[in-house]
């Protein structure tokens, strides 16, 4: 028997390989099914089954396309968001994977057809060794239960407790939790940093096990979690198991700063470096968004076949964005900058800077006008005094109606200041003309016992 | 200005990247042409344009799937057999990458359309900076002559001395010599091992500069190489510039013992082991094709959908070997035997061993039963007292005609027991009882002093 | 926190790098300690703590050399075997790695020194997050308990049972089990191939569990495991913490086929390849010791300072191979054969080959001359009959006692033919006119059904 | 016969390994000889002869280092400075690599000692196939002239001319040219950014060969390239054949905020980000030096004893900056801020930007205070008009002599923001209040037509 654990960066999303005589079951596979292949033949396997625990919102699933490449069949739940499945099980039926048996449990709330799958040694055994949870039970947390319904989000709760009390916690403290996401993931909130979990564990440290079911639903149901446009396109292409990767290594072209000036004028050019270096210098109109931040934010500001263009740090950066915007389904990617921003500014091309503060200089500036582009449930935990709220997500629809004044100093601020770019350059295109990022943002400022309300 | 040589092992293919300003021109692809972006990429460049010398016979072009990943325009001659390129070049006709120029020239006689094409640094230059050479000069030698039609050879090898003579010998004795092909393949003998040459270089030690032009229409004119049957495939793929691949790392499947003996059954089986593990032990029937001979001897015993299975040394084999073959046009790659040979006999099947002979040993036998399976050039130019011939590639269709006696034992040999391996096979398949290889071949022979005619 | 297990492969050796908060425990560092900063620089942490479970006997410790090359203090036991250490801890001491709790537990039977180390999440946490348990508790195991003293193997199998039960049963169910060793150990034997354990579910599967203190004691006690020669090396290096590495990639220098004849004439050469090759062609005297058994049967066929030379498959196996030979001391690789033997057999130079016979053809043999080189216990298990029988580790000394007749075909098996490669390397240089390996061994022979005594 | 050009990033270095029938010729090893090894064990070879062209001033050799590990002699000129080597040529000695013949040419200018060496194909050749040349021919250039003696620059530069045309111009148009340096180095200036050249080429476009002695003398004679300090100490360790390597990857320590402000606190701190990540925030005093340029600026401003502290990007620059700062013999790096310049500020930790301006904007200034940091043949070259000069390697001891009024705004420029960035941090330290880096430097401005004198 051998396991691993995929990872997919920028969303946090773990894909399991399970296998055990020459047979392979791969768990939620996203994407770039590349990965999955390479891993099965490390372990001198191959890929006979495709598992699912559910549709997935947040990324591009891989399950159609892993499935023609290895001729594996899908097992997944007979609900109709499966319709693309070979074999829809039942909660309680079972199949093997060499000599392990795998047994579907039906445990709904994060989203209605939501399936775990317990694996057990032999067919004899009483415990279960492990068990795939996909959204229903994270280390430290579970799925978020907004997604099937915002105003039903309590009673999702409830049923997440309740599949996690009447499916999973009889299997035995042993079993390891092998779940869908890690910490980082818009699926859930405030996931444990163990990087290992078992049920054991999770009785002891998750609200899920340590609240009343009441207490547990109203705390997860009233969380409010963005919930990103591209959203909707993931439920469209995942009902049909996803879609296969579009751009390969190498495909995004590099482009001279000619070309690219030309090809971008007027387009959506995404700057993936960290804000220090955008508040440095940067083109203008240019969205920041941060690498890792692509496969969440690029799909808040572009949509599906929207043309994008990159300035990355430098050449070798330009692949990892492309993947990660694939990895949300936005593919039309048409080229980036050769050499990166330094390439552009080198030739004599225009560009402007922005700036940036430090929670200090902030602390001692009279009145200053603040935004917190935080998620609701983060700017009530504690925000500076007298700042403005406007959930990034939504910056661009909504920053004219903010009272901001565009000619006085902006200073923006998020968790620790990627948010905050992002931010920082829409106010920019809407022609603020002083923006500054808080770097540090408020995880600095709270570590200085700076004032909050 | 950069310059990559970027090799495609086991037909000893050589493609060329040269970059210069935010272009690059990618000469004679191949099929696998995620190496090319990956080059461009790490040199902060795009391919723009796509060069082709000639119609390549002895592997599958990637232009036009490289044209479709890049939108790259691909240049060659006015030859009908250049019918799929976007830019036909006559003699003399120039183009520019970056600031550089690049002359096309038409150098006739390895092909009717053979193109060259000289790199100048600027347009004022008086001698080229290094020229592409496709197959019509290689280090230390030219193309072979006989592919147009066999009995032409001696003309079309004079074709070539004229090409060298009156459009490349000019260009300066400082010129790279950048040629598609390097020592190995079969598109040529006896090419130097140099790493680099210059027209200089050719000009002290290349027959077709030696010799005179009677003498070197001669000499090569009357070579006598094999023409493996899967040419005529090749020229049909690549009248339309080639094929994309079709499998990708990890798509051929790794079947446990009893998957592979039921899939496999009746079918051809590659065995890529070196010949002493095959001697040692090997699945009954199967073809013993050492892994750097696969695309070549793979396209003597497959037609192009021809189902193949791969036996290897261990599952890290299975992707190079089935990229050997995918260069020939061999897609049908259907498994792989998980752990090698090794699983095979761990799992009790039955299998079977052949013999190895050491050159001494032989050289103590009476009247032994020796077959080479060199090529006829090779087999004339020295071989063992009263040793049969058969070229390899010939020998499935013509075992039967040979004078030797199933039932004694009959030694292989060709020049280090690569080939022999393959005759070895063949053999044993045909019933021959006790089939030995003479491992160290005619080069351990010559080495010994032993006794040749 | 961040756990990572590094193997060091051929030794079946586990270490554990364990992170949190910019601190990291490397727990039992072996001699290549690379990998362990390069698995803390990519966790973008440092190690701070080294943690010994006890003193080492198959391979060397890298504790020593890790110390100076990071700064970090060595944590062990307050026993003498422990004397290099930084902190002696005592039983139920404990120190923290960031935010974790680490307890010591001195949990002897496999070694007297033998400590196990608790995680715990926080200082309030009940039970264990996870145990580092040396050789004391493996997956399906516990460590062999003959080491101290072989004539008191089982009173130590009761302090192996003792520790367990007093020490580790408490720690909760829900608590990963991080041993030193998995499957395929010299240390152990029987390991469970399940690749992440909990208590829990050792619990379940585990002897030191499901037996009673006296069932276990004789059945562990009573396992006769063979004991390496350089045992005794390791342990003097070890009283010490270990040995840098003396050779790295590279250092091997590549001979060709005369400089090679000319070193190793008279010379230990171990031939690395898989015995199917060996058998098909090798350099006469050279033993078979197949890549993967260089860390243990390398080690009984060398003292710690024997020259030895190298014939590979290949160059690229000449690294691995030296890698294998350092980690259980033997640095004096003088040379290998470049090309491998591929390049000897090319040269001319004399050779010879040996049997390999199946299965099927031995049980067809009458009255073969069998011998059996595996472990009593294997041997007592079931063999063919009229085997002899003699270790693989003491068949170089006693093959001069066995009833075999040199000038009849012998026989050698084991498991599935690698040992038995050993052996038939030493019956052959021990003047044996025909030695064959039983290929598929012992396990293709009983899936066969063949008579077994 | 195999050549391998292997590049040492960031002081632009060419070592060369030219390998033939089982030896091989590394020429001029710096001190990272892991790479040479790597090279000659991917060809089947290993390194026996190492060879010297000149005692290096930039960067620490690798020659004794190497023959400890290889047991290679290293082979030089009979002269002082090549006291350590083990086979002393005089000009037209010859020696055997494999089939290969290389003559020893002394070829001094660029220093007394320095060797050229031509290698021939074989014993009768009549010209060279190619010829390794050090620094005494480089691409379209020669090495600087002025190190032997600063006031006898133009006579070094007749010297180099006569080397050229006695010793190399000969060799035939044909010869490969194979210098220690490419485009980048500090040992010469204006290099072609061709990547393969013949002396045919260089008799093309090279001064040495179009100018006369007289006018080459004078012009390369009167460069005033900066000398380092630094490379008193090379001069010095070069002596012996240079140092091994001290700290191997993984070594310097990743360290916690707290941790890193303690220990590096009053020290020297290197930034390695790009200046625009600088600028937008960056610990008090400390240091930018981007990464590439390390090896130059590193030693400017410390000794080689100096204690080092590292803030990057992220921790996979850490290894490459302490690699670039132990080429030039910087190897007391103490640490590196784990999670590079974000860790910092996210830690609530104080910290300060700068400014970067764009020529367009620097344009509009009325009276701007600008400082140019070039070497004064660049400033020479144009620079804008009342720009102020001091090179970069001089600013911090000159810094207080310039006349800049510390509490306007100072835009200091290079050519294209790098040596910038160096000014700004040393003119901050300095007590400078506004100081702005103008991106795109001298190469925008120039691009933009804007007005220099």
């Amino acid at each position: 028997m051998e396991l691993k654990r995929i990872v997919t960066p920028g969303i946090a999303h773990y894909a399991w390989l399970l296998a055990d005589g020459g047979e392979a079951m791969l768990v939620d596979p996203a994407r770039h099914v590349q990965a999955y292949l390479d891993a099965a033949r490390s372990l001198g396997t191959r890929i006979t089954h495709i598992v699912e625990t559910h549709r997935q919102e947040d990324f591009v699933m891989g399950s159609a396309w892993l499935a023609k490449r290895t001729g594996a069949k899908i097992y997944n739940g007979n609900f109709d968001t499966f319709g693309h499945g070979d074999v829809r099980l039942e909660d309680g039926d079972t199949f093997r994977v060499g000599k392990l048996l795998i047994r579907a449990l039906h445990t709904p709330g994060h989203t209605p057809e939501s399936m775990s799958y317990a694996v057990y040694e032999d067919a004899d055994a009483k415990t279960a060794w492990a068990v795939f949870t996909g959204d229903t039970l994270f280390f430290g947390d579970t799925g978020r239960s907004d997604l099937p319904a915002e105003d039903q989000s309590v009673e999702n709760a409830g049923r997440i407790y309740d599949s996690v009390h009447s499916k999973l916690a009889s299997l035995g403290d042993a079993a390891l939790i092998l779940p869908a996401h890690g910490p980082g993931s818009v699926c859930g909130s405030g996931m444990a940093e163990r990087p290992w979990s078992t049920l054991g564990d999770e009785k002891t440290y998750n609200n899920v096990f340590t609240l009343s079911r009441e207490a547990f639903s109203q705390k997860k149901g009233n969380e409010r979690i963005p919930r990103p446009p591209y959203f909707r396109t993931m439920e469209k292409v995942n009902l049909a198991g996803g879609l296969p990767p579009k751009l390969r290594p190498g495909d995004v072209a590099l482009h001279t700063v000619d070309d690219f000036a030309n090809a971008s004028s007027g387009q959506r050019i995404y700057d993936t470096r960290l804000p220090e270096g955008f508040a440095g210098g940067h083109i203008a109109d240019s969205y920041s968004v941060w690498e890792g931040g692509l496969p969440v934010f690029g799909g808040w500001l572009a949509e599906a076949d929207s043309p994008i263009y990159l300035v990355t740090d430098g050449d070798a950066d330009v692949d990892p964005a492309a993947r990660h915007l694939s990895n949300i389904g936005l593919d039309n990617v048409r080229g980036a900058l050769a050499g990166g921003f330094e390439a552009w500014r080198n030739a004599g091309r225009e560009w402007e800077s922005s700036g940036s503060i430090s929670p200090q200089a902030l602390n001692n500036m009279d009145n200053p006008q603040v935004l917190d582009v935080r998620e609701s449930d983060e700017f009530d935990s504690g925000h500076i005094p007298n700042a403005q709220h406007c959930y990034v997500g939504y910056l661009e629809d909504k920053v004219n109606e903010l009272s901001l004044d565009k000619n006085q100093p902006v200073i923006v601020t998020c968790g620790v200041g990627h948010r905050a770019g992002v931010g920082v350059s829409i106010l920019l295109r809407a022609g603020f003309k002083d923006v500054r990022n808080l770097l540090g943002g408020m995880k600095a400022w709270k570590t200085l016992d700076f004032p909050t309300e």
